[in-house]
């Protein structure tokens, strides 16, 4: 039972209009998914840092049976973002992006890591999502996440790998410009044609969609009072899902082939990924305790059934 | 049993980016709004129009069973809107929009129409959606919406009206105007801040919550494959949900009292609403069946529920 994930690990700097500036905050796409997929499964995270990414950190991912054995740590500093959001949070600049030891980074999986039953491909060059597959004997469930940045810049590869992935879990706005479609239904219609069977459509304030063979499914975001910091949310939100969908499957089930199980999962990911952005950063995946998600979960049950409210 | 509604009546143009241009289509809050709520009870309908006001349009509210003694039927032209859609139908501009027998409209509630038990006050001047309140006795359920150009025109008797709203009913962008909010629950805080006990922020494809003292509840839009025409869709959602409370609340009970049958009106407002888009202008409520709203609120249930998939 494990979720193989491999994305981005970040020493972040983030402003926030009116509230302040937080530096060396931890970050990046494997960091928010591993920590949520944690609190489900184990998971084996693969990326790379530098010597400047912070021992706490690596530490608080091993006792959280986290294996760190396919993290590279590299000679140089690890990826920084630095960003400023709008007072209301509704929207971020990039100031400032140093891919530093990110920038060469070819995953490279221990042979301890290639036989996964659930793969995350975070956000990363599709050439080298493809070279994660690659080194894998297949797994039963091949999640994947794409941006603009790719959509635009490396289409053949993104196509390629589309092809390979089984659950493309995408924001709107990039599902959208992938499929030059406008309307989710046949926004979603057009993700399915590209390869993936099942696509997961991240709306982020307004909740999530499920679109596979069963039909689709809505999750709204959980309405929080006090949104805090957004960052992390849609991979805290995959990282959740598919740990619970691993948690959650039989053994010898197929993993991801339940389409109850997978509705589940959607529900569980939203819950988790409300609890993220109440704090800064990671901390909320940090204190987060499975009394808090269950209860969060059965909150979601009275946001959407007509007959049951507290 | 009956909905007293107050709205606009409109005879439209409206282009449509690569699919061509309607004429002398009939529209209108009013209109939309009572053809919706005739669906599932009585309706009552307070507006005014011109001589050119298609007849047939008054016989076939007449024929569904809609209480039009309360439209005034001015010498003049009816109120006349020209807009253009977007291809994607995700925007519209206004480039012509004439008021004609609207802008001296003082709506005048014939006796039979003064003792409504639900009243829905469309979007005009907060001042007369007062006076129609004033040639009441008092209503169960008062729902109203209203929209920026009162929001920063004319606060004051915005603000007096709302103190008299039990159910606002008001997009989300209108919402956050009038609140200085962005995030739903603080939005959903300041509106009842402002008097109406039940507030409805309606998100257009992003569907529509519910906030009351029960806490929230949320409805998705209906994922439809071929959007049509989204005008009028906000005000057969609320003329569908207030019909439906009125044809389900026992004799007796206070009407918006309930809070299952409120929540299960929100589904039941989506689904018209749905229908409504799928058609251009109002031949979508013109066609629809019990059956087929029936069949879309089952169809609702499987979006929500993770347990429940065709």
């Amino acid at each position: 039972m494990s979720v193989l994930i491999v994305g981005s690990m970040a020493v972040d700097t983030v402003e926030f209009a009116g509230t302040g500036e937080r530096h060396e905050v931890v970050g990046g796409s494997g960091t928010f998914a591993a920590l949520s997929a944690s609190l489900f499964t184990h998971a084996q995270l693969v990326g790379v840092v530098g010597r400047d990414f912070p021992e706490a950190t690596l530490a608080e991912l091993r006792s959280r049976g986290v294996d760190i054995t396919g993290v590279q740590i590299e000679d140089g500093k690890t990826f920084r973002w630095h960003g400023r959001y709008a007072a209301d949070l509704s929207s971020r600049d990039s100031l400032a992006t140093e891919l530093n030891v990110f920038e060469h980074f070819r995953p490279k999986l221990p042979a301890s890591l290639r036989h996964p039953r659930i793969v995350l491909l975070g956000n990363i060059h599709p050439d080298l999502q493809s070279e994660v597959l690659d080194q894998t004997d297949g797994a039963e469930l091949v999640a994947a996440d794409t941006m603009n940045f790719w959509i635009h810049g490396t289409p053949g590869p993104l196509r390629a790998l589309l092809k390979r992935v089984g659950l493309l879990i995408i924001n709107e706005e990039e599902a959208r410009d992938l499929t030059g479609e406008r309307h989710l239904s046949r926004v979603a219609k057009g993700l399915r044609a590209l390869g993936p069977q099942r696509v997961i459509v991240k709306q982020g304030e307004y909740g999530a969609w499920l679109f596979d063979e069963h039909g689709p499914f809505h999750s709204p975001a959980f309405p929080v009072d006090h949104v805090k910091d957004p960052t992390g949310a849609g991979d805290t939100f995959a990282g959740a899902l598919l740990g619970y969908v691993d948690a959650h499957t039989p053994a010898g089930a197929r993993h991801g082939a339940d389409a109850s199980i997978l509705r589940h999962a959607v529900v569980y990911g939203s819950a988790v990924a409300s609890l993220c952005v109440e704090h800064y950063g990671t901390q909320g995946l940090l204190t987060a305790t499975m009394d808090e998600i269950t209860a969060r979960v059965l909150a979601f049950k009275h946001l959407v059934r007509p007959e049951a409210y507290s």
